[in-house]
């Protein structure tokens, strides 16, 4: 793994030198797939496998309401599946109208990130998926009042089982985490990008496969790489110019070592042309502007107008094609003994 | 059409008292057609057209939360289609965590009901749609930022011209109510009762068939008659006996008449087994006290917990079956000049 990881980012860095070079040539289907890889069908995790029960479960859960303490708040909410999994605000709102302090990235994909959240203190999908529910910012429900929603209502009861057959008591704060990452587990979004790696050069235009040059010549696969283009790595906001209006600390929240002032997760880059705004604080709406300013703040590059427009044009090739359209589930009703809402 | 409603209203007291009367016979599918109707495929309304491209720009309006002020809240978040088209609060939460007066009623079927909002207070569906929207409470936006929203946006601006394709200045007001409402109009959800009107009298038990007895025989369908079970009238809540608890005025703050003190839109009772809480201040989460609150209010007769149940088993039986999956839409991104949410 480690060594695929350095094997990659010589081929990238090489392929970066190369181009800047001034060779200009088109990175074609085979070198695409080098730096990036293929997109899996589900981004699967031997610890919890993803199963069609679990999946069913998961997406209810996704969905539902009642994980959080007002009832109304879900993790669609924030993650909204008919906006390319984002919600479009700069950061999101919580129980009792609360801001978040960081803009929430889409979950399209997220399963296949090394890390999650922001500053990556979660592992996985099965570990993010806690956060928010308990966050007393967001969703401010306990772990109890979950499962005690959940085990009042007997359709979830009997969900549980079957998607958890070896549990002796399967709805659990753990299971709720577990299913809805399962879910989370299949949105992953192909683009004409990935079938333009699967060998159909054709399905670029001109244009587009000029800003993949772009791309990767002025620099960018080197931290947006691999199958999320992006998502792979922490990187320094702003490891040659810090922008000035940059407060959050990033990483070093997570670990209090100095050397993470100000290191976030790599984003991934699919669908970011359906995601804006960008950055930890959702403070830029132009996608052309968050380009120049990665290119300056990660690069020291002062890019022009020409070449931003074409990496944004080239960024339009990872929105989901065709869009992911998750059909919704239906919810179970309240039982009496169901804890009320909490507004 | 007086005329009909008259000859119903004499039918279902006929059959009432018939029944009362102590014979006890079942009602059959053909009186239970009588007194309630055929649920049509589509709510049609000639002024406002039902067509495919108007219900596909509606349903995308629908689950759009850039028509509110803060870009957070859609018509589906008080009238979520995952939870049978209401949203388990007792009052839903709008801008800036606000709780409003009254119950958000379900979105399904309502485009069947002769008035719109607990009083009235709209005439039509289309109507209604603009209410939300623009409320400082709810939605929090004007007629001019929805337009300026849309309008920022190429693909809702297509969509409004297919839409409504005579039109010269189609991204309008009206025209976003008229899409919301003529998707609203295909929200109607047939139920095993209905396959009963229908003629297919093994499709109840033997205890539904009871309740439905019970139902009739008490006299819930003096008021709970017709294609919606309600949606057709106004009443006087507590026509007998007024809840203690009641306050609102109702349909006395529209029309300022002493007479309309308390009145209120009869409720449509179809999805009731799923759209807890209860009445027009959601105060009431128990079915069944639902159904003795009534009885006692408007009919003064105390039911017997058997009485109850035995309605509340009929009710059971006017829940979607199967359960309504609307397929979610895939909302556009917006554009630069996109007015920036406002939270």
């Amino acid at each position: 793994m480690i060594v695929r990881r350095l094997l990659l980012c010589v081929l990238v860095l090489a392929n970066g030198c190369f181009l800047r070079s001034g060779f200009g040539q088109t990175i074609d289907p085979d070198q695409a797939k080098q730096i990036f890889g293929i997109l899996p069908q589900v981004a699967e995790n031997p610890q919890n496998p993803v199963t069609p029960e679990k999946v069913a479960l998961g997406k209810s859960l996704y969905f539902e309401r009642r994980l959080s303490k007002s009832s109304s708040i879900s993790c669609n909410s924030c993650h909204d599946l008919t906006m390319a999994g984002a919600d479009g605000l700069s950061t999101s709102l919580g129980y009792r109208w609360q801001l978040g302090p960081r803009n929430a990235p889409t979950v399209l994909n997220a399963a296949l990130e090394f890390a999650q959240f922001w500053d990556g203190r979660a592992k996985d999908v099965e570990e993010q998926a806690k956060g928010p529910i308990v966050n007393p910012k967001e969703m401010a429900a306990t772990k109890e009042l979950v499962v005690q929603r959940l085990k009042s209502i007997p359709e979830y009861v009997e969900a549980f089982h079957k998607a958890f057959p070896g549990d002796k008591d399967p709805v659990s704060f753990d299971n709720v985490a577990n299913a809805i990452a399962a879910f989370e587990r299949t949105l992953l979004t192909p683009s004409r990008f990935d079938q333009y790696i699967a060998g159909n050069s054709g399905i670029l235009t001109e244009q587009e496969k000029q800003g993949l040059n772009t791309f990767v010549s002025v620099g960018c696969t080197t931290c947006h790489n691999g199958v999320g283009v992006g998502g792979g790595s922490f990187q320094k906001f702003g490891v040659i110019h810090k922008p000035d209006w940059l407060k959050d600390l990033g990483r070093y929240e997570v670990t209090k070592n100095d050397a993470d002032k100000y290191v976030f997760k790599v984003p991934s880059l699919r669908n970011v042309a359906l995601t804006a705004p960008y950055f930890n604080d959702g403070s830029v709406w132009s996608l052309e502007e968050a380009v120049k300013t990665m290119a300056f703040a990660q690069l020291g590059r002062k890019l022009s107008d020409s070449e931003a427009k074409s990496i944004v044009t080239f960024l339009h090739t990872l929105s989901a094609d065709p869009g992911l359209v998750v059909s919704p589930p239906i919810l179970p009703a309240s039982s009496l003994s169901t804890p009320k809402p909490m507004p």
